[in-house]
């Protein structure tokens, strides 16, 4: 059964599907569907420790609705939006219009999405990012990472880890327009892959990149000039006149 | 509370979870079991699409039975299936008999999966891909790629996305029978791996394997026969007299 | 809408949320939350194959209480516990006190999770597993492993599959204490990583680790007291006074 908070707000021409639940202070734009088994302002960690307290400290059983009152942020889904089933955006988050996010993708609190950007196979975006728009952004992103516009990653954007305990704030990398990063590889601590970089599939970045660079292995840079073969005219030349025939 | 379109067919003999979806044109045979939380003939992005329109353009707001109303394609999941909760199958797709998917499997829209084939690990099926039978496939499998019989893969078989935009078609790889492909390995672009060839976990190809070859690394290939130890026996061997024993 | 089984036994000031199934011999102590759409007791593989063998014989289709009726082990799950949306947890399975599961995290059927651990992003946590106190484990965990206390790993822990079937049981991997095991590195078959060794993200190991060292790339090893740069001081200083600052 789908439940809708009474604090939630949801324009005309929306759809919802199945069991989902919609969370106070949250706004659904006109244009949006909403899969089933979607969960749309769930609670930050702040919140949900404020939540613990109650239910350690209260003499009855808790409701839903209790769960509800926690949630103090503002959530926003943009116009024209397409939240695949299985989606869970955390409160505090936005996404302007016409984002798209596959099935099972999961973004934390406090995160902005661009216009026209898709989330992609169940892709898991933490807090305090910010994503650009017409970027398509799957794998793992690690807290306060920055993407901007026109970016392709399936990459893995991470923290370095150097020390036990969770309560750090790390430094996380940036990545810049027109980038491609590819599956499965890892871009670790705060980093900058530059303007219109390449990195391929499978590799490990640890150390800045230079724009125009195409990255393999471990950390192995050349300048996308001196790539043989055709991915240097593929790649530059798909920018940006084409760029409005994306999906 | 679980839903069943009355479009779809269910046969004697089956078990259907809670919070379950079975939508339009599904044929579910029996001896299946579908449990909790499972999503069964889930719309292609085409079918999404023309209900996006709808949501535009209705003046009153659409209930599931629209949503359910946009497939139009069938999906049949054969006898003694067995889905574990979470399984999104999309419309358009096949499972034949005995096949096995783990917990939160995604397969899209227009895919086959050959008889006793078990699908792992929250793998992420993409579109139109045949695989064969007796298989094991976990890892994300790019759009058409095509998997043969008796293959163990862990692996994320993709394409090269050599330029932005998303509506281009990619070659997408090619694993013959009897391959095995390690955890977290990345077979990429339109490359062929060859009969009963071994991909150790954490590799990288890019370029044609042949037959009976070990990968370690980025591209290292050496033919089995001279690989030290006891994979060769041990894993030729396993071929295929003891095929049945699997579970 | 929540299903609690008639056979668990849920203790005052618990919290279960929306869609969420708690079944038979599962019990639930004072202090804990179970977000949405979570599944507690879930029937272990042997479990399933009972029930598939009603579903095939009974002259009825079969009910939600006849699937709970398969289960026949304990399930525990220890004070102030927080799991979060699409946990699922098999049957056999104990979780000591406070342990938290983020979004999504499976743990299978007979595995033992020390007092406060995490369990992140999604990770797939296999059967037979023991993780010991104070750890923070994501990733992809083979059947059997043995992870100590105070170990960070987001990497995997996998079985070597030389063999084609899936009916042999391999050894698995043993991470001993206050080890850390970057993103998306591979441990591969029944190695050992060392006492406070790190390992770097994107790595494979498939030999022994000795305790401090410094692991990158394919199986390369250094003692940590030759790394240079801040590594060492930052890793090993943040054992083990500051332990208990901890989230």
């Amino acid at each position: 059964m789908t439940y809708i908070s009474p604090k939630a707000v949801i324009e005309e021409h929306v759809y919802i599907g199945r069991n989902t639940t919609i969370l106070a202070g949250v706004q659904i734009k006109r244009g949006t569907i909403i899969e089933d088994n979607c969960t749309i302002g769930k609670p930050s960690r702040v919140q949900m420790s404020r939540f613990q307290e109650l239910v350690r400290l209260s003499p009855t059983r808790l409701e839903f609705e209790d769960y509800d009152s926690v949630v103090d942020t503002q959530t926003v889904i943009g116009e024209n939006a397409m939240l695949h089933s299985g989606t869970i955006i955390f409160a505090g988050t936005t996404l302007d219009e016409n984002v798209i996010t596959e099935d099972n993708v999961i973004v934390r609190w406090d995160t902005h999405v661009g216009a026209f950007t898709k989330l992609m196979l169940a892709g898991f975006i933490g807090a305090h990012i910010t994503i650009g728009k017409y970027s398509r952004v799957g794998g793992l992103l690690g807290n306060r990472t920055t993407i901007g516009d026109y970016v392709t990653t399936f990459g893995n954007l991470l923290h370095s880890y150097k020390q036990y305990g969770a309560n750090r704030v790390e430094p996380a990398p940036t990545i810049e327009d027109y980038v491609m990063i590819g599956y499965d590889s890892n871009v670790i601590g705060g980093v900058t892959v530059g303007r219109r970089s390449y990195v391929a599939a499978g590799c490990t970045v640890s150390k800045d990149v230079p724009p125009e660079t195409v990255v393999t292995g471990y950390n192995q840079h050349r300048p996308m000039s001196t790539w043989q073969g055709s991915l240097r005219d593929d790649y530059l030349a798909s920018f940006p006149d084409d760029l409005l025939k994306d999906e």
